[in-house]
């Protein structure tokens, strides 16, 4: 079986104060409900669970409720850091899980197929990260917005998610990185941690993740709301 | 004054062989187009130089009066980098012109609040270069899709354009390049080597370059064609 942790705990410092992105209005429903109706209709998904700030818990319930969204099996209190959430959801997956699909709950334009692709890629090779590769010329920023150089681009790729490993591996990733106390971004660069390598996945620069109120009308209007 | 500077001359490879991304068709007008009316809409621009491909010359000659483009002056050849065109279209400039903006044409979804952004950075520093920063997770990849590493995203921008620069700076810049034989991917990059330093001017993530036909449904969907 494959299940889906989808993340839904971070504030967006940019969107204002006590901001949580997940769970601002996106047309008619909130952020994170399009990330869940696509994992819902994935037919490489077979449960989800949500992961979302202790005080949103009710709210998700209902979220879910109202949207049908019959494979998530848990809604689950998140941890200060991305890693946290992920191990916390982690703890909750069934026994006959062998694949896991992490998801940012900000990215609402993810698709089912894109969902698929990581798995399939994580059943054959270990892992499947969605990610695009880089476009534009990348500068390196000191301060006062005034470029300090220019970073060779060719080799650059930005991770989004999904990000789909097979358990046991994202499983040994974690328990290093709680072993010896580190924090990471995301879930690939766990996986790199214990030395393993990480496949990417080519996804869509439509699948953006929502962190100023510009995007969201990105979002809106890549979905066509 | 203050010119504008459409460089049009991007073949897209991965649009299939021998396909220019500027003339591709968005809703009912070539791509270029849409830069040549956010120009034409923007109080800071005096005129417009326009560099296309050898064989798009007439092309662009019909569009740009078939669209009313009145500040358009001329319509030059480029060459096979973007720097010889940009240096192409820089010999054109009426001699009053002191500030420059640099437009890539194949980034359709340009306003002219940004064009004008640019212009004022310019004024005042001597650059205003768009750029956005990377929120997304950056790894490098070796090869066959594999993560050789990840990079410390925090001070990383993408840089877009309009790239603006005072008129002198960048004719010095350009004078390097040329004395040096050097490549650059872009304008920025030039002023960097004269050790001059560059400031950004933060842009928005709608501000897309055509490179996929996914980015076409992208920038339709951002400008509800």
């Amino acid at each position: 079986m494959n299940c889906g942790i989808i993340v839904a705990g971070g504030r967006a410092q940019r969107m204002g104060p006590d901001v949580d992105k997940a769970f601002l209005s996106l047309g008619s429903k909130p952020v994170l409900v399009y990330s869940l109706m696509a994992f819902e209709k994935c037919t490489e998904i077979d449960e989800v669970i949500l992961v979302v700030r202790k005080e949103r818990v009710e709210s998700a319930r209902c979220a879910v409720q109202m949207f049908g969204c019959t494979k998530v099996k848990k809604i689950v209190a998140g941890g200060t850091q991305r890693q946290i959430s992920v191990a916390n959801g982690m703890a909750e997956m069934g026994e006959e899980v062998t694949l896991v699909a992490v998801h940012d709950g900000a990215r609402p334009c993810v698709t089912s197929a894109l969902i698929a692709e990581t798995i399939r890629s994580a059943r054959q090779y270990g892992s499947g990260v969605a990610a695009i590769k880089i476009t534009d010329t990348v500068k390196e920023v000191e301060k006062d917005m005034i470029i300090s150089r220019t970073v060779d681009r060719t080799k650059l790729w930005r991770v989004q998610t999904p990000q789909a490993f097979k358990r046991e591996l994202l499983e040994k990733a974690f328990a290093v990185i709680r072993k010896k106390k580190l924090t990471v971004t995301d879930e690939a660069s766990a996986i790199e941690l214990i030395s393993r390598a990480v496949r990417l996945v080519p996804s869509s620069s439509s699948n953006i993740k929502i962190t100023t109120p510009d995007d969201l009308v990105l979002a809106a209007a890549l979905m066509r709301l």
